[in-house]
């Protein structure tokens, strides 16, 4: 379940005033841009934004992004873009670091739907006049590239139809490779990068029960490398998105003064969709809401707005 | 151009009842069947199997499939199916002969726009109910799968815009990787799969112009791997369709009594889209007509399918 209180009725004309007013004369009113964008659906702010571009005849996202700044400018930014459109700047900003943030990538071709990847490649086109595989195969080398270029590239099918023996006998593959540490076998990474989820997790399930022991721990050992963390990410991702949400949520808490982008990310992207649940598994881990734990570590017009998402009422 | 000639008007039911008498009682009418599904465009194809439907609540290309054989049935089943339904079986076809056809599949990855290989891909899961991507991974290993793989994969730019640095800088890559005979450098992959057609072919522009020699003569050495020979596919599919399937023809042609399938593919395929294009560059190359050589070559109803599709008047 979604964590945004967002009203049945309003008026976008009101909100586009409000918004304008905000922004206008000394300083910006940043408590009266939360009341407003905190506080509404994906398909309200387009609407917002419409109406703005109409009534001002100017660029809302743009000129929210001169008025405000730091982190929540960036917050901000993500939020009031379409969906698809925003995850398409989050793969930009994870390709353009100087480490590439492989995660933010197998995120985006792992947890998003076959449907909502392809929108996302769509934007990103739309944006930078090419595609998003060519920037993911331009910026990542040797093994890691492999596979996440693979990831990516794939329009999985997503129907709910598994087949028994293949997860057996896939599961089977998978451990082969994992017990000689030849984690970037051809064939690890074309299960991963081609099967659908509910194959691939009927796989990781067969995998358990034979070896008493889950694939993730497996990949995981002491010294792993990027290639096994980004395969690890992987499964993570396919398996369990929550726990994988909740914990990325935790290390970047804990992480805050250097790792805004994923607590940012993962409120924006989900605050819409399943963002109730992750707490929950949040708070089950920590024993700390994660309301408290993002008041604790942020401040000002971020924590403001990040608690506004998170469905803190005022 | 297409070489179909089909009409402006016309009345579905009589179409629907015509193939329907065409299939009833002793033995089956085939010139009634070329007469009316020879000179069908797609969209007058996909009124007639629903009027059929209608009519007689059964399935017409299932009755075509029961009522006819050999070439002759191969060829009429792949044209009346909707193209990317068509394409979705050939891609079938193509994966499922003991020595996987990557022709075909790189055809449909390098020829298709991204939008109709999508088409594709969502009909290849609506009727095998897992993905494209799957299917080509598990039949395909090596250096061929990695490219095949990544070939399929992407959902490229379609866009026009070329980058004449980039152009310049991966044509460089291209012929130092060809020079030293690294074809399966993962840097040639990379580029070959993800790049948009209009950079490909700047990029192929480039390399020519450099060295004197075009990059398909430079693929393909008298010793030609597998692997190389699929480079060439992707290369010449990219650079100019119209050869590339006038060479097919001449080839199947050639190999008649092994190899209708190629020939086929290409007339149904291209008949409502630019075989007239390809029956002039095949002029060109081998001074006989594609009609003459077609009706030299094969007989029967096949024949005369063939013929109608390349607009040949009775």
């Amino acid at each position: 379940m979604a964590t945004l209180v967002a009203p049945d009725h309003l008026s976008v004309v009101e909100d586009a005033e409000a918004l304008r007013k905000a922004c206008q004369g000394w300083g910006t009113d940043e408590k009266a841009i939360i009341k407003v964008l905190g506080h509404r659906n994906a398909s309200q702010r387009k609407q917002i934004r419409e109406s703005y571009e109409q009534l001002f005849e100017e660029d809302l996202v743009k000129r929210l992004e001169s008025e405000l700044s730091g982190d929540f400018e960036k917050a901000v930014y993500r939020w009031v873009l379409e969906p698809e459109d925003r995850d398409a700047v989050l793969a930009n900003v994870a390709l353009r670091k100087s480490e590439t943030d492989f995660k933010a990538i197998i995120e985006l071709s792992c947890i998003l739907s076959p449907e909502e990847l392809l929108g996302v490649k769509r934007a990103y086109q739309n944006r930078n006049k090419h595609s998003l595989e060519e920037d993911v195969a331009a910026r990542t080398t040797g093994d890691l590239q492999k596979a996440c270029i693979s990831y990516t590239f794939t329009y999985r099918y997503n129907g709910e139809e598994v087949n028994a023996r293949l997860a057996s006998s896939e599961a089977d593959i998978l451990h082969e490779a994992i017990k000689d540490k030849a984690f970037n076998n051809e064939e690890v990474i074309r299960i991963l990068s081609t099967r659908s989820k509910a194959q691939l997790n009927a796989t990781f399930n067969h995998y358990r029960d034979v070896n008493k022991t889950s694939i993730t721990k497996d990949l995981l050992g002491e010294s792993a490398n990027d290639f096994q963390k980004a395969l690890h990410t992987t499964v993570r991702c396919t398996n369990d998105p929550l726990k994988y949400y909740a914990k990325l949520l935790c290390d970047g808490i804990k992480r805050f003064g250097t790792d805004e982008d994923s607590v940012t990310r993962v409120i924006v992207t989900r605050a819409e969709k399943d963002l109730k649940d992750i707490k929950e598994v949040y708070y089950k881990k920590n024993s700390i809401s994660l309301d408290d734990a993002v008041a604790k570590e942020t401040s000002g017009d971020y924590k403001a707005f990040l608690l506004a998402l998170l469905g803190k009422e005022d």
